[in-house]
């Protein structure tokens, strides 16, 4: 950054009401740090670092709300209204499964400067099961950093030319990405690295496809991000590849079903509800483990016993 | 900018090999400023202020080449090769005539960092026209401060919904704007100021359209580009429309084809090319004025001069 003192007369008067802001600045959060982008009202990158303790924690994601930055401009901001009906789902960057351990750090991430439009299917499916492989990896490696952001990707026309074409959404005008792109540094020993890029279609995706197959050099990610990543990193392009230093590997259907319906039991209302999750297994194939199966069994008995004890008081009251 | 001190440790430990930089940074040259996006490989916006004293000078263009500005990172920048047979001009953002009275500061103009793909007869003759108006306007007001670049607008599809799409060039992926804006402040007496923003398709324009039929507020012009500009303005929108308090007026068709044949005549190399700019003016019906008879009065007996001169050194030589 250049000092006032630094420039000459000339620039100075260019400057005389200011230069143009494009709030591309560093905004630092309790858990992830983010840069802004105001023409797209969607962040430009979102970057973490994970380990396995401040991974632990029972922060519940139903205490928290989508909302507007308070920090960002209202004119350059996003609203909750701009996603609703738009056909797209509002995807965390920083993921709120990161921030089990803090209420704060988990209710910024649900600041709409950490949020893109992105297909539901993907929130839920693929791009949710990689956020789950970035935190497996701290089982594994002391230091996980990842950068996460949206990106827009020519496509090739008929006629030999070259696209970018996305839709914009809301009154705002809220910029759809093509693509999501995830970078993921881990760490051992102070030393011993591994990096992974991935450039995911903003798409459905199926078991069917792997992490691998979407994996780029860092220096592609940063031709098309625009991107300086990692700038203290010494030669990130030497830093071994994370799928050959680890497997990529994402939760199989098997085991994400079963993680899905274990979520789903824990927030189920009512016996019918709780019947027809398992139901929906046994129609994919899927026999519960015991983890599922003493879930189960645990919300079964809290629901008889909170209809038991509801009968109870509304015969007290006739 | 947060100094490194201030942030909470897990901040540092997520900053731990630097944080992305997009290179947005304010730069500075000569006579004009700019911030680069780095994805789009042109410029975000530039910067200028102009007077009546500094437009003064002679430097031609014809001693300046495009080229790539040394302070961009090569994966960042544009190159020569990205605009050659791409259909599109390399068009200034900073005018090349606005730095005439210094051969830096023109040069300076040619990096590609204040260079958009630019359709060729908006670049020649609309924004040309538009350029002129703002040089113009220094012999009514002290000081004129000009910011301009490009941008992607979205365009409403058959299906009601909103598309941003635009082609990218050459190896590099140069971004194509489907508009460019310019806005313009200017200041008679201290206080006395009246802005203009304009948004102008980056395509052909005739004459059959004035200036004030582009004109935007600021804030729509703000919330479009996702800068906000003049920072140090105070409240922007409250300053008198530039084309009630000029007259927004750019050269009608007849004084800017008889500007455009002076400089014709200005390059003419031989006879030829010479009457050959007289015969098109006559053929679009418009009547040389006083000075354009003597500029070709004058090319022509320059002509003539060189041609005996050399007729003679050929008679020496045989
Ligand atoms: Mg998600
Ligand atoms: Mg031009």
């Amino acid at each position: 950054v250049k000092e006032n003192a630094d420039l000459s007369s000339i620039q100075r008067l260019i400057g005389r009401f200011g230069f143009p802001q494009s709030g591309a600045d560093t905004r630092f959060y309790h858990n992830h740090v983010l840069s802004y982008d105001q023409a797209r009202r969607t962040p430009r990158w979102v970057a973490e670092h994970l380990s396995a303790q401040r991974l632990l924690g029972e922060v519940d994601r139903k205490h928290c709300r989508f909302k507007s930055d308070p920090d960002v401009p209202d004119r350059f901001s996003a609203q909750n209204e701009d996603y609703f009906r738009s056909g797209w789902s509002r995807g965390h960057m920083a993921p709120a499964g990161d921030n089990k351990s803090s209420i704060e750090a988990m209710a910024e991430t649900f600041y709409l400067s950490n949020i893109v439009p992105q297909n539901y299917e993907n929130n839920a499916g693929f791009w949710n099961r990689l956020e789950m492989y970035c935190r497996e990896l701290t089982e594994r490696f002391s230091d996980v950093w990842v950068v996460s952001g949206p990106l827009m990707m020519p496509a090739p026309t008929d006629d030999g030319r070259k696209i970018v074409s996305y839709q914009v959404i809301g009154k705002h005008d809220v910029a759809v990405p093509t693509h999501l792109y995830k970078l993921i540094l881990v760490q051992k020993d102070p030393g011993s690295l591994a990096l992974g890029a991935f450039i995911i279609p903003n798409a459905p995706l199926g078991f069917d496809h792997t992490l691998a197959e979407f994996q780029v050099t860092i220096s592609e990610l940063e031709r098309l991000t625009g991107l300086h990543f990692f700038p203290e990193l010494d030669r990130p392009e030497q830093i071994p590849s994370l799928c050959e230093h680890d497997s990529c590997d994402l939760m199989d259907f098997r085991r994400f079903t079963l993680y899905i319906s274990g979520r789903k039991i824990k927030s189920a209302m009512n016996l019918q509800k709780l019947e027809k999750i398992l139901k929906e297994l046994e129609e994919k194939g899927i026999t519960p483990d015991e983890y599922l199966r003493e879930a189960y069994q645990r919300k079964r008995r809290e629901i008889l016993e909170r209809e038991e004890q509801q009968m109870k008081n509304d015969g007290a009251e006739r």
